[in-house]
């Protein structure tokens, strides 16, 4: 005999564009949003009885009706929307879940002036969120987020006294170009954060970070861009980083009789280290 | 005054190709390897003190190394070795994880004999494997699955009886589509289980089930698919998927005077119902 | 002065599931279908006159509207019906072409026997084809083929004798690891050929001719299997190929002190040799 | 009898980081280059005759060589510099191109100064260029270009008056959102040129013209862009473009009882329109 043990379902990849008209001025949100939810679902897939089934079809409807009704200024407060209707409203949810990517959008330079309706793509960056709630009692979480965030310096880090073994022929270095891609997400202390202002924070205060630390690994970097933004975000509890190390590999210029002067290598992609870690006041 | 929370770290994308010859026969392993360790690595975040850091780079090498050393015929067996080196090496490492990803080839059809050394893609599939082994005691946790097995019947497929509330619109059908890409991993209920008789049964037994199912919802041909697989696998404890619904949407052709006689489609790849599950013998 | 020298325009990515129902049967086409036109379109640029555009919106419509009214049994018939549609209903249109991309589907064996309406994916591999009309006079091209075929080879492959320079480090070797993604193309030479039959015999022969031929470089198994495809398919009058060569590295496993038996290798995505040649019939 | 009809080969995917040092402040090159020759190389593919094959991996290592050798400061200079080493180093090529596609970094910003040597990704586009040189004669051709370029606007576009036929379903508007990737490439009235600051009046000028067309259709967009470009870049003679029509559909929210104020759309990529056009001087 078998039986279902665990389940779960939702959509994914609803994608948004609101477009928010004030005066002349007009100003864009574009996210994609997934909607997952948790509950008394096992007889959909036990005993072909839909009748408690909230079709996907209709959370993605459920997306487009209230980005149309609510008013909203960042996807957390969207994700808190989507996910209190969904538990508010089928007793049958015991949680819900909407994990939002927003497309990052900044307005084009005329002439030094800001465009009012017209808009260039800022960075490969996106900016995140997921909102948690759940049925019974206070179950509310909120995180924001930011993913794809690349950055890279040509100095300023290096890697050595590491644990040699038996097949280890990496090198010590006291100087290395330290590249990658930044995934980073953050809870709030508090329910009703100003999430557009931590956002807003992060971006400039975790490049900052990454560009002024002098960096012994990746993973002290992380350490020190999580300090550096649970200092200057007062609404953050804590900070989670994942960082692939894009590693940068000198090229060996010996066998055409040339020297490298630590300037020319080959970025790869495969493999990387991942390196991960969360920083969170006492 | 902040701290470190949470921390873990390994080397993601290590490709191997191993060629194995047998008299005039060749096979071949190709493999996408991912480690990753937890456990004593707090100063290398916190102290700048890499003295207990495995470089990621010695994770690569050892990979390629035990791969050249040690025998091994699934990617179960190679993904155990892998985490129990690190674990059984290292008094700092806590637990550790292989995971595996094993392109499938199957060897060109020559005038209908299999071809000794040359091989085709066989599918968008692959084998996936998660072997993890904690420090203390017992703990060893092996799984093998499947992902990206691409499936699609043009009918036995229905949807119908579900939730209907202010957002829906989707009508109810009798005879649809139905179309994914079908993720699956399964526990063993005993270590040393026969990791490839287990999985040459899943790739047999999960697209017939999938084919005979008279299919009420995703959720249902999940249950069924489970079902089938523990039925004919009893090797296995566990098995989990997690299927999106590829929809293919009828096309409106009333507008040019024609009807759609459920034959012309829009295959979509967003948005995408997302639906999991897990069935597990009682 | 400015003035506008070329143009042309088009749909692309028109996704189309047909199903055809023969009895208890169902066999199911899906492709991916790119329209491009060219023509009498200057005045849409340059003078704000869209009274000869056709929008790209009709394009698509017009894909499900004739894969609803017409009847083919290839990519390249339905190619050549669209591309004929355009030229043949605009004046303005001096050529169209229809690009298809097919998904290869193969039917799902259940104890033996292929099931009816239930399919698993065939592979990484698509059917292509470029049909394309011009207005004036005779101008037809119908072109079919085959992307992202997949082989490797373990032996039967050797690079040698090639040219040394300055900046040559490459060592010659007798036998190396062979992988590819084989793209090719063909024309016909003559219309209504049979499409099924020629791709039938290239998904047969082009592997097989991969495997048998002892290769001196990708260049030479490019015309290798040209020439048996030729060879094969007697309604082709030429064959284009396009093929990356996968390199397999071989790993230095001296710092281990290990030796490398010919049996480990690196794949590799990036960089790649990307080497292309057509072969005709004299 | 068949014979080999036309052939050409290279290496792809050639990535390169090249770090230029002035002081205390650092610079930073990534490109990703693409070798492709064209010549006597029938004998490699027809007669196992390897002695006038220039490997790809020599290619490979020339491109690190050369980067180092030599000084440049635009990828259209690095290209040419590649492609006259190939027509110039060997007789067997009678052309060669270099195509580089460079990711473009900025100054990560602390406390409003731009870093000496940290940055982040600027964006998705990338910049472009291709060089061709040829054997005989004054064969040169570079090519400049940026690739990727996002932009969207919310008003100030509309597609009327446009050809309606038995397929049509679009409705005119006058008032609907314009995105999309932007693709262009210029070529230079002479040689020598200042590539750099093509590409930044490029970078300036094409987005503002974006903003600012009242647009009538992608195809009078095009043509807007590339009037502004050349009346402000003299050095160039011509520009091409491709632009991809990212629709963004209106939902119908009238099932939910909601009017759509023209603010809630869906943000598509497939299908989608292609619209290319080239702009020149008289």
């Amino acid at each position: 005999m078998v039986r279902l043990t665990d389940n779960d379902y939702g959509k994914s990849g609803v994608r948004l564009t609101k477009v928010v008209r004030e005066g002349a001025t007009q100003s864009l949100y574009e996210m994609k949003v997934d909607i997952r939810l948790g509950g008394d679902f096992e007889r959909i897939y036990t005993q072909a009885d839909n009748s408690l089934c909230i079709p996907t079809d209709t959370m993605k409807n459920t997306v487009y009706a209230l980005a149309r009704r609510e008013s909203f200024d960042s996807p957390e407060a969207f994700g808190n929307i989507l996910a209190a209707h969904f538990v508010e409203s089928f007793a049958q949810v015991a949680w819900a879940e909407a994990a939002i990517e927003q497309t990052l959008w900044e307005r084009i330079s005329v002439d030094g002036a800001p465009h009012p309706y017209a808009f260039s793509g800022a960075g490969p960056a996106r900016r995140t969120s997921l909102a948690r709630r759940e049925r019974d009692g206070a179950g509310v979480r909120i995180r924001g987020g930011i993913a794809g965030l690349e950055v890279i310096k040509t100095t300023g880090s290096r890697f050595s006294g590491f644990l040699v073994d038996e097949f280890t022929t990496l090198r010590e270095t006291e100087d290395r170009i330290l590249a990658t891609s930044i995934d980073a997400t953050w809870d709030f202390a508090a329910r009703g954060a100003d999430y557009n202002g931590a956002f807003e924070t992060a971006l400039r205060v975790i490049p900052r970070a990454f560009a002024l630390h002098d960096s012994h690994s990746v993973q002290e970097t992380i350490f020190a861009m999580g300090e550096a933004l649970l200092e200057e975000a007062p609404a953050l509890s804590s900070v989670s980083f994942s960082l692939p190390n894009r590693h940068r590999l000198a090229v060996n210029l010996e066998p055409f009789r040339m020297t490298n002067a630590n300037d020319i290598f080959v970025p790869t992609s495969e493999p990387f280290g991942l390196i991960a870690g969360t920083v969170a006041r006492e």
